[in-house]
């Protein structure tokens, strides 16, 4: 893709100085950029290097005044790294959402639908019943099962999986490998110490704006009409587990390797980082953020709260036990000492 | 699927109150089911129900006397919540099962066998000299490679991977994304500091009735002819991680994000939480309870012991010490009072 | 494969004492080996065996003089463990590397081109732009985005996946379910509490002789141009998390479920073992090993150093702090006691 700096301008609501013909067809720093890019001056720090960049056009600041000569073209614009920032999703989004048509051999089953400007890559499945919204991008090698839905401009990478009846919203990423809709881990133990499955008739419900990560599982929920689901902007890392009939809130962000227990419900506008476990179950409160590796062993009730621990409570309280906890071996001796004296 | 009240009344060895034509094509909680649902009422608490209920026949105890003029049609059996159990999994198997036949394309490697009744989905590939037993689902984009055997009514659901030797046997689930037989970690370090492959030319057996989670991992043995092994009836949930050479007993329970490290052998009837991690080269115990999150450093010989904690040991005990943990500031200041004094 | 006796002994630089036209078409132990198996004899402790061996052929030390009769034919070498190892090898890479070809149907966008003696399975996707070295192996149901590149002799295992723009050296092994390259985990809060995706757009690279196991996850770099990367040897085992922008040294060895966040950089000649945690934007020190479990807070910046613990320090340290934690509740009682008398 290749735009004229004037285009550029224009999306910007920029005034051009300079030749404002110039093809530009890549971003790039302004200490490195080469002629075919577009870099930015937000920082002065960086302003000496206008003098001397190459690039083809660099955005500056309305009231940018240079002292010397300059070689490039300017794009004066109110906020050059927010300017900046436009264009890399512009960029993005049209890089990402620039396949479509269908690659043979795809596979279509009965009955389902498949919206305008949708991509299927070859090797790809779509069963039976199945609803396609516009604009989905299916990559090569995903699985959608029977009776699924899939909102308009949500991607599914290459080797995604979704088992039968798992619903997406509009909006929504599945990264390579996610696998959405498995059976919940539930199993009742018999009398001779076997096991017997609890069918898993359940499915799972992914609200707009979600993000799975690869690798990630999302088991579906035990009965049929029930869902795990997962609420509207909520971002799922790499490698996660979500249990059976579990629900997370509106805007929480999970990091990679975490793993929430059955039945559980997370809030709203929670973070989590890394290798958290979670017990069944239990309610997290809204706003609530759990550090890396913690394990949450109970429902918390008050918003806002940091939790941290092996078996989880305040990160402050926690942080000073662990002090303590290290100096172990010198509070023994010390009460050695005291012992002896008394 | 759609049977008439009667039909499923002679499968419960039920009698038939009411209307036994009625056409039931699924099942409902009493409070909400529709005309052409079926609901049970074993609680005493949902009674009010049965006599405004929408289901077009409810599963009552055989004793059941209504008080009130009743709208549904009863199935009277000896237990309805056993009789309710009975039917989810008979339409549980009904739905597992139904699939048979083969869609185009899928790839089938020379000198191998499928037995009746299979399923093979899309872009699914087995290699040469396999064996598929009758009844057994592959779902799209599965992968079975050479010299595999994948017995009777088994299921390997959608991109899941078995690598070349790996043994099922009847009766097993595969989730999707699945790995079995994958290298081992083997790494011989040289004098230089570089590692070298230590070949890994064993493969995986599983046994009858074990059920493998979505993105589990299950590395081949060693050397050839030797296998890592999952006994009768284990049940492994999502993302877990198996290691070379390792055995894992029968009717063992392991949850999500769980790790067993290489050649350790799990015993019989053990529970593990998620999130545990398990060195290698030791011996666990039979009906050993590991709690989420535990570290177990070293074999246990005493059956039925509950373990917990980073450096795991008998969890009564732990969570003595860690009631303390948290208490550490005030014993350090406690501490420091008995040598102002002393 | 088959060889005869004597093809064996000249890749060994051994002498063949009897029979050196018995055919060999396999390996196995001394005790248990069969005629058109070949064994060793290292440890004197076996050496009973060597009399009554089934095996067709046995490797011996060169001084190795029989006081008894002999069935088996003898191949004399320096070392016959060393031989067993050098066989066992070029074993396994006569079966890793004896797929080539293309089975139909595989997929394989325009202007991409495959060297020789590569093997591409069938359902296995090769994007636009791609250059795919000689004697590489692609097993089928992989997927490789548009403009990757893999060197020569790297094997791609089944349903692995490449996102657009990976780059992958010589020799390097990429297990079933792995993820190169999915969008690093960048969300920007904005005021309303929903997040914004910071758009992702660098790539992965992989030296020479980097293995990845089954289903882990190596997240791209944010911004073009930039990558993350895994240097020369470097090991990494099943189910890990490499977050965006992540440098790995060279020779550096992960086990299982290990998680690195973002922006990190470990050093070469590393041992990390399972379910580590690392946080973001840190340096590890070269030649540090971390123990299982054990969560890195910050930077190191002493070589050799070996860490653990929840908030990781010093293992000899944690060790002993660990030690006292388990008697904290006799800790506590022998203060309450000094408490009393004092």
């Amino acid at each position: 893709m290749e735009f004229s700096v004037n285009q550029i301008a224009q999306l910007l609501n920029g005034i051009v100085e300079g030749d404002g013909e110039r093809k530009i067809s890549g971003l790039g720093k302004i200490q490195e950029a080469l002629s075919h890019q577009l870099a930015f001056l937000s920082n002065p720090k960086y302003e000496q290097f206008i003098y001397t960049t190459k690039a083809g056009a660099v955005m500056v600041r309305k009231d940018f005044a240079p002292e010397n000569q300059i070689e490039t073209t300017l794009i004066k614009v109110e906020d050059p790294y927010a300017s900046f920032t436009v264009l890399l999703e512009e960029y993005h989004k049209a890089v990402t959402y620039s396949k479509s048509g269908v690659e043979e051999p795809c596979f279509l089953g009965e009955n389902s639908t498949v919206g305008d400007d949708v991509y299927r890559g070859a090797f790809s499945y779509i069963g039976k019943n199945v609803t396609i919204g516009k604009n989905v991008k299916i990559y090569p090698n995903a699985y959608i099962g029977s009776n699924c839905k899939v909102g308009d401009n949500s991607i599914i990478y290459a080797g995604a999986k979704l088992y039968e009846g798992t619903i997406i919203g509009n909006n929504c990423t599945i990264h390579s490998g996610a696998v959405l809709g498995s059976d919940g881990f539930g199993f009742a133990p018999q009398q001779d110490g076997t096991y017997k499955a609890i069918p898993q008739m359940g499915h799972v419900v992914l609200e707009d704006n979600v993000s799975i990560g690869a690798n990630t599982v999302i088991d579906c929920a035990t009965f049929q009409g029930d869902a795990t689901t997962i609420k509207n902007g909520t971002k799922l890392d790499n490698l996660i587990q979500i249990a059976h009939n579990v629900t997370i809130g509106k805007n929480t962000v999970i990091a990679a390797q975490t793993g929430i227990s059955g039945s559980t419900e997370v809030g709203d506008n929670c973070v989590f980082a890394g290798q958290v476990g979670v017990v069944g179950h239990i309610k997290i409160a809204n706003k609530t953020t759990i550090g890396a590796k913690a394990g949450i062993p109970k429902s918390n009730k008050k918003e806002g709260e940091v939790l941290f621990g092996e078996i989880a409570f305040d990160i402050k309280d926690y942080m000073k036990c662990y002090a303590i906890f290290k100096k172990l071996p010198d509070i023994n001796n010390r009460l050695r000492e005291l012992e002896k004296k008394s």
